[in-house]
């Protein structure tokens, strides 16, 4: 049953597993930190960067800023992670801050913060995979035309990882990222010592000037506020993905909480070691970056043609000595193959929330199902497109990106801290244990802690992006919201509605059985369908043809004649020549006539093996089958007809959606064709 | 039953029409002439230009061969409508060419005609609307940027109105034509009128010099043949459309030869008399035009944004006083009119020799289907698709589209003619009447004189066109020829093979009937699918569900017990995860037991009333009721649940494909939800 969808198939993914092997596709710690990690390590990439970026909106004038908003960073990223910290111990079946957010505040509230995070999810993907082009375009600049095309690339490269399942990914991506902490950790310790020892590394754009986007006017008062509030909320992108590993608690292995609170403290104590050390390194050799070239002064060259290098690129070519040096080239390849595999953080994570809020009929349910490899193949397919689409659509360009990131971040971080807030309540009433009592009592001061202070920078997020395109992500996650809601109401009352009531009436036979058999020519497929109908012994079985012209109805009578077939012969005139609508109303007619007599439509259908031979054949069965399905009381058989073709080619398009419908019963004979279809 | 579909279709295309209407669609000689043989006559409108265009290509030093070559177009014209006027009589029932090749020749000699001439069909929509939208370019000059789109726009027009019925398209198209021979003719007298009393009009050009293409050496022998004959090739675009009556005698009132002959010699003549004016006064008048504006010598502005009118522009412009004057105006308005129209002969054509073809089973039967006011819709929406596609590949360029067109036009005369010899050579094998052996053998005369001198003419098309773009119009045709013939053999071995060869045998029943019925949980649906197999008393019933995780089974088994359900449950496992496979394989596995036997398969599905809903459901019935129709000894029963959406709705999407997929028959349940599907 080999054939070409199903062998490719098999290339990109892998053999089907089965059920059982779920559980080994748990995840030990040392491969848990590289796959869910991978996001707030790598954004140390961009988030250093787009704090310069910000701050040198207003000139070099405010860079001393710089410091400063980075410890606020390091500082927030201490307080969430330590908030998450208590999350993953209460919380371990990985519902992570949708789960908190809706057992303690309700499940509107835990919608929030599932269409946030979706959307957040989505935005980590292009973000990420644009900066890691960037990173590849730094070191090999004659790449700059290809930029959208290679990020494309790279989502269908990890679109495939995944569905091949979480494993091996994870093994995959271990040793770049571990190669890439261990990078970052060497360049900037090399460059501090170098600071120390009087021989500082100074950046190639040191030299540059950078000319204010607004003018030389310098800033005073609410605008240099709102600069500095921006450039913190671009650093903040620090933050993404901490939420990651909160949701992944059921791939770890037992003890899932503790090992899942361990691989996030690591986690945290790594990223702000890299992040501070970067952001300092990069003040010491004073990179000097710009969202546009053209506004540095002392450039040599045309400014709309020159590429900035990213800081990382700056970094590793002023410490380990030019661009063309080994450390270069290894730092900006593992940075950019990080940042890339950072998208499967999100990879892992959208994929786990979409099928969880599919449990919870909030989304389609086919999202809650396992494909061949274990994997939730729907959520990721759905996620390598969107993602895909916005890379296309922005041009894979980090700056416009970023500005609708990190807010659904936050405000997940705002909702399921204020929700542990509730639960520490909960738990305190009932509790009396009076160390628990002090333990909970702690948990409560740290996530009212975080929930407070993530709260006011979802505040500032909101204010200094939303016009920057902050508002497309806002408005996809109301959206989101709402769409997920009416889902939600969708699958509710179709359960209600479907529900056994009274078994016993809903068990009664109907009084008796009516076969119909559609006819428009004799051949076997209509022989077939008559004997059928026949043996399942109907009360009453008539063959019924809609007559669309005069030649057909007295053929088909002659016909009746030669082959001697007993079975009443009904015509129904149609003067528009159609045959679905005559037909629905003569089956009407009959159910109306014994309101509790069922009706049994048995439709001839010859089957074909491959896909264009159904252009050929009319597709009324389909429409019929189809119309007749909206009419009470009617059961409609398919009798089937396998042409040879149909045999030998041995269901080779057995996957194909669309492939198998089937052609009308009546084939074309010689000179006698009638202008309209047949059933 | 009024949806919005159905409301925007009856808007475009009106009423429905029955069947018995379809004598009433019959056209009188007077809109026959306009609908039929609007493409020759406006070929006047760039057959002209395009002898001039190749003409230069030698600069202004061959000019006045035009008067020659117009001359030997008019001959053959003459030859051609004298030819067909003797297909007519002999062969009213419309096949035209194909018929007659087909008939004399045999079959493959017809399908080559048919071939040829489906693809010259598309070719006069796309060369007939792009040199309209040319026209209204020369009047509107600011529109030069929106060809492509005014192009694709009028192509949508003309399906439009097509749809709508041969007869009402008539009417419309009779005024613009008519108004246009008018205007032609007016134009030749007025601007020969002024020639005589020495006031000859003077072309907007007639000071241009034209550089040659190929430099400035003068052509000799062989190559100056080739330009000649280039010009020639390009001249016969006149010739084009002449067939359309010929295909078109069923649509002509009674008697139809005599009407179609008399239309025919009224538009050879009405044609001859338009080109050779156009053409005299375009010599007189000095018209210099060229493919390239920037080898116009002696140019003002800047050649690259200079615009040359048509011919027919300048003519106008020349004889009427400017191009502000009311009469350019009007000529410019009712040729762009009457080339769009053209297009309409195609419109007529296409259809019905697709649905001849469709009739022979040459063409997918769907072809052969007359929509909803008695017009061939599908044929009508092909031809418009692929002309589309071509204005569209072609940017609308007239002088390219040229070089695919008239190929087709002098395969289809040339072997018509050889046929009609053919034809008459079998006449005198049995006439003996003197008389009619004298008119048959004129006759004879007349068509062999058309065919020696047609193939000659499709040589040369042949040879000085084949690089130029013509080899696509073959390729396209041999490609149409190949798959008609694929087609033909399809429908002929799916024929034989469903023909009832032992009528006793066939009708023999099944000795058992073993009834399977599907479920996946206990609703509704599933209850009246039992009930429904009951009724037909099977030999044996059991209901059959496929188990892809451990909870589904066991609260069926649940409920099984809670609603004492007495029908034995079958459970396979599926550790793939997979429903069609065990279920196709267990239903063999039944087969194999009773070879003699029939399974009935009951599927129980649930029906809902919005497209969107299905999105929300797997669509596993679908693919399982696809699989089963391919096993041998199967029937397969929907049993249909309308929920109430799907009652309210009341069918609003009754026609749209696609639309009716059903959901599958699990619903969604709180906290037990399955990662796999349910069959």
């Amino acid at each position: 049953m080999l054939n070409v969808t199903e062998v490719l198939k098999r290339m990109v993914i892998g053999q089907a597993m089965r059920t059982e092997e779920l559980g080994e596709t748990l995840l030990p710690k040392r491969l848990a930190l590289p796959i869910f990690a991978s996001d707030p390590l790598s954004s140390v990439a961009y988030a250093t960067q787009e704090i310069l970026v910000v701050l040198t909106l207003g000139g070099l004038a405010y860079l001393h800023f710089t410091p400063w908003i980075a410890a606020a960073v390091v500082a927030l990223m201490a307080v969430v992670v330590v908030s998450y910290r208590q999350v993953v111990h209460a919380y371990p079946t990985g519902g992570g801050s949708y789960e908190v957010a809706s057992t303690n505040l309700g499940p509107s509230a835990g919608l929030v913060v599932a269409a946030a995070l979706l959307v957040d999810y989505v935005m980590t993907v292009a973000v990420s995979v644009a900066s890691g082009v960037d990173n590849i375009i730094s070191a090999l600049p004659s790449l700059a035309g290809h930029r959208v095309l290679m990020a494309l690339g790279f989502v269908a490269l990890l679109t495939a990882m995944n569905l091949r399942g979480v494993r091996e990914s994870g093994r995959l991506f271990a040793v770049p990222t571990y190669l890439f902490i261990g990078g970052v950790l060497i360049m900037v310790a090399t460059g501090l010592f170098r600071y120390l020892l009087g021989d500082a590394p100074v950046a190639e754009s040191a030299a540059y000037g950078i000319r204010p986007a607004g003018g030389d006017a310098s800033l005073v008062g609410p605008a240099l506020v709102m600069l500095v509030l921006r450039a913190f909320s671009s650093g903040c992108t620090a933050l993404t993905g901490v939420e990651a590993i909160s949701n992944g608690v059921p791939a770890f292995r037992k003890p899932k909480s503790r090992n899942a609170a361990t691989t996030m403290a690591a986690m945290g104590i790594t990223a702000v070691a890299m992040f501070a050390g970067v952001t300092t390194l990069a003040v010491l050799a004073r990179v000097h970056i710009t969202d546009d070239a053209c506004r540095l002064t002392g450039l040599a060259g045309d400014c709309s043609t020159y590429t900035q290098r990213t800081v990382i690129a700056q970094l590793a070519s002023a410490v380990f000595g030019g661009t063309d040096s080994l450390g270069f080239y290894f730092l900006q390849a593992v940075t950019a193959l990080v940042l890339i595999l950072a998208a499967n953080t999100a990879f892992n994570g959208f994929p786990l929330l979409a099928s969880i809020l599919a449990q919870h009929r909030y989304l389609p349910r086919q999202l809650h199902n396992r494909g061949d490899r274990l994997a939730f193949s729907n959520g990721i397919l759905a996620l390598a497109v969107v993602a895909g689409l916005l890379l296309w659509g922005y041009r894979a360009n980090v700056s416009s990106l970023i500005h609708l990131y990190i807010l659904g971040v936050f405000t997940s971080f705002t909702l399921s801290q204020t929700g542990m807030v509730r639960h520490w309540n909960r738990e305190l009433r009932t509790e009396s244990d009076p160390a628990a009592r002090r333990r909970h009592q702690w948990s409560r001061a740290v996530n009212a802690t975080g929930a407070v202070i993530t709260g006011l920078v979802l505040v500032i997020v909101l204010i200094t992006k939303f016009t920057e395109g902050a508002w497309l992500a806002v408005l996809a996650a109301v959206l989101l919201w709402l769409m997920m809601r009416g889902i939600r109401r969708h699958y509710d009352s179709t359960a209600a509605e479907l529900a056994v009531t009274d078994p016993h009436a809903e068990r009664q036979l109907p009084s008796r059985v009516l076969a119909i058999v559609l006819v428009s020519t004799v051949h076997k497929p209509t022989m077939r369908a008559l004997a059928y109908a026949r043996a399942f012994r109907p009360d009453r079985l008539e063959a019924l043809t809609v007559a669309v012209d005069r030649e057909g109805p007295a053929r088909l009578r002659e016909q009746w004649e030669e082959f001697e077939i007993d079975v009443p012969l009904k015509v129904i005139d149609s003067p528009y020549r159609e045959i679905t609508k005559p037909v629905v109303e003569y089956v009407r007619s009959v159910r109306r006539a014994g309101p509790r007599d069922v009706v049994a439509v048995f439709i001839p259908e010859y089957v074909v093996g491959h896909w264009w031979e159904n252009l050929l054949h009319n597709q009324s069965a389909l429409w019929l089958k189809s119309r007749l399905l909206f009419t009470p009381g009617v059961m409609v058989t398919s009798v089937p007809w396998q042409l040879s073709s149909a045999a030998s080619a041995d269901h080779p398009v057995a996957r194909a959606p669309g492939a198998y419908r089937r052609g009308e019963p009546t084939p074309p004979r010689e000179g006698a064709v009638s202008p309209g279809t047949s059933p």
